[in-house]
């Protein structure tokens, strides 16, 4: 384990490229575990996880991640299923007969997902969040009509080309986003 | 810290009662860099982040809580602001001329908010994720026309009724959120 969780925080990075080696079962335990505390809102937890090994099924998904800049397959994917009792997808706030509302939705798929690719981090297990074009999920998911899978996580070890996408592990400066008491456009690189 | 991310994710809860003890710089500063790294998509890293310790404006920030079940107030607020020049209030998908879609930008900030979270954990400093109506924000916050503060960070140390929300600190069961390959409606409890 990371010596704070700081030093978790920042050895935490995008694998986009994965070898062939699969993820012990013990591992992707522990990382649902991590999932499973990740908080939301009113703890109303929407989330439903699906791990898949299918390749056909992780194929499918690759191909309808957003971003598509995959080199390799993940050999595991968790699939956070955001299913239709607990969202509603109109516009309204909180949660309203245990239908969450979009931004409620939202954040709390996004943190499980988080909590995943930490916790595959502290276990030396790569990962790459990623969202997903809904209309072209594979129906091997067995994703009904109106369940939505916001986000998934891919888990594996990088290998080959895994040094490509490095630029994406690096962040601005705390002095180009914290601000005392007030905001400032100007701080903020926009005034 | 703690022995796992695991064991600091389970350890992690919101704390809704606080005492008037100040959080040190020094942990402030830490508590930062760990939002800092948060993921973003496409590592946009569209938030800016407000420390808020003035008494007014966090008043302000406790009133416009969307789920208001403060008891007391944290001596130091996180407000994650999503500029709106970051920010395409539309429904589109993506990044257009560096503008997020709502998905990507509630993703987006959700992450932070969950690191800022766990490091403060980490460092035995208690917290409180809370959605805003953002209608109600406080005018010192300095928030533009169009900007968004979609989450903030309560910060500070558990004190008097501290125990009144722990019914918040529980979860599912595994055997009720995890599915091999496919989803099933049933195992989700909506079969």
């Amino acid at each position: 384990m990371a010596k704070s969780f700081l030093t978790l925080a920042a050895a935490r990075r995008t694998a986009y490229e994965f070898s062939s080696k699969t993820v012990p079962g013990p591992a992707i335990k522990k990382i649902l575990e991590a999932g499973r505390w990740a908080p939301s809102t009113l703890n109303s937890q929407p989330w439903q996880f699906i791990v898949v090994k299918n390749k056909k099924t992780i194929g499918g998904m690759v191909d309808a991640a957003y971003y598509g800049s995959f080199h390799g397959e993940p050999p595991v994917i968790i699939a956070i299923v955001l299913p239709r009792e607990k969202y509603c997808g109109g516009t309204h706030r909180g949660i309203v007969q245990g239908r969450l509302g979009a931004k409620e939705a939202l954040f709390s798929i996004a943190m499980p997902a988080l909590s995943i690719s930490l916790c595959a981090t502290d276990l030396g297990v790569s990962s790459c969040i990623f969202s997903l074009d809904e209309t072209l999920l594979p129906p091997g998911l067995g994703i009904r009509k109106g369940d939505s899978v916001p986000l998934a996580v891919g888990l594996g070890y990088e290998g080959g080309k895994a040094g490509d996408c490095k630029f994406l592990h690096s962040r601005k400066p705390l002095a180009k986003m914290v601000h005392n008491e007030k905001f400032s456009a100007k701080r903020a690189g926009s005034g």
